[in-house]
């Protein structure tokens, strides 16, 4: 019931090919290490081009899964024997685009996507421009070493979307994640933000038996410093591992999945919770 | 835009009148030092009597406000001018007791009732044995000092629970609380249990952008060593103040509502909740 789980944490250039070589050899370098699952950081193909808004970015997205980016990661996966969790820019059809991650088995076969449901858009990431929201819901994918669940930056803030997905069954919850700092911030602003983003994280493992995985990127893209601090938790929330803020880093680490059945029983919230009382959660504000 | 919040975490004895005694003390100091909004610990009229399951225990129920001790602070609070959260063991008709929270405003108006929604039950905390499930559903009350959210113990590890109150409109939630460790646990168990019952509050504030009070007892009672460590955090989850373990306390903080436009500016998740995909939060599982 143990899994070792693989992350890299990088930082990205303009060059597309030369990032996908980058993480491919990361990710050799992780199935050596012994990582069976591996998930890499979100949108890693590119700069974080969500920026701007600007229309030539577009021509960096590819169909899920005939494109060559998921065709490459299917034949590694296939011949590392590891799964793959990949984030892409989607062209679903022509005006349809999604920021979406494709799951790919340890043979090789692509499991389906997770389309990212919660959109961001606020200075610095234009996200709403570049994406539609998903419009698959949540999702798990049953593989080789386990049932994970894949959600998407900022999905990382909602509750709910990680207890639907822990509800479906994953053993793990990964987020592939882009996020920073704006650097004219202060340190004081930089660590409480910091804070707040892996607490929130970490309480997705504490309310659903789960451990998560955060896996973010780092560097310095124009005025984003990219605040990295990947980490991996327990199935109570406690931090096993915790990557640097400013380093690139890849990391392996053995989670045990049967912890989740000990949490549950010493913490049943599953058991407790008032399903008959939750309707107010589908509403937008309750003032009326 | 700013309100002082007090809490008193005490430990309790058998003498309810003492204790009911203590607090008052308490409450009075606090007022003495500027709070204006007081909240109490879970059940602070007696000892944490769900440890076992006695029948005698029932005797320590009241009636709700009729009753002598929220009448008692209903006096108190119209004296000092404070708004007061008092947790007590409810007896609502012969053979329906609720684990309840009163809310009195600052001038002794009786506010309401909140009946904690979750219940829990393990050992030696046999609460489902005592205590109906709320059946008001979530509740929010407007003192003339702000508009509080108020949970109770259990209620703190589910996300759902705050997500409805903070979308009723709260501008602070308060959790009152008795919760402890084992004497017979050992240390790392210890540190794992107080940083995830931390951590889910301040998940709270994070999702939510309004600041958490938690008030829990201290003190050993038989086999259990209530942990303390109440705690306070802005509007984004940073902890504020945060009481020892071992020590009975008294703490006034001051609370500014306006960082809760702020945060929410900032981090728009309150825009972004995708209502439309979260109707399986109303399912126990996923599983078909």
């Amino acid at each position: 019931m143990t899994v070792k789980v693989g992350i890299a944490q990088l930082s990205c250039g303009p060059d597309k090919a030369q990032n996908i070589r980058n993480f491919t050899d990361r990710v050799r370098q992780l199935a050596a290490s012994g990582a069976r699952i591996i998930c890499l950081q979100e949108l890693f193909a590119s700069l974080y081009f969500c920026d701007e808004e600007r229309y030539q970015n577009f021509q960096l997205a590819e169909s899920i899964p005939d494109g060559p980016t998921t065709q490459h990661f299917i034949s590694l996966a296939k011949e590392l024997e590891v799964v793959l969790i990949c984030s892409m820019f989607e062209k679903r059809t022509e005006g349809i685009y999604h920021n979406t991650a494709a799951v790919i088995d340890a043979d090789g076969t692509y499991l389906g996507k997770y389309r990212k449901m919660h959109i961001p858009d606020d200075p610095g990431y234009y996200e709403k421009f570049y994406f539609t929201p998903g419009d698959l819901g949540y999702k798990v994918f049953h593989t080789r070493y386990g049932t994970v669940g894949v959600l998407i930056c900022w999905d990382q803030w909602f509750p709910e979307a990680s207890r639907i997905t822990a509800l479906m069954g994953a053993q793990i919850l990964f987020y592939p994640t882009a996020i920073g700092w704006d650097v004219r911030q202060n340190e004081a602003d930089n660590r409480e933000q910091y804070e707040a983003w892996q607490t929130i994280q970490r309480s997705h493992a504490v309310a659903n038996g789960v451990p998560v995985v955060s896996v973010n990127r780092t560097g310095l893209e124009g005025g984003m410093q990219f605040w990295g601090g990947s980490f991996i938790t327990n199935a109570f929330g406690r931090v096993l591992y915790q990557a640097p803020h400013f380093d690139e880093t890849i990391h392996v680490q053995e989670l045990d999945l049967a912890e989740s059945d000990h949490y549950r029983r010493h913490w049943p919230y599953l058991r407790d919770r008032r399903i008959d009382s939750y309707s107010p959660l589908l509403k937008r504000y309750l003032d009326e």
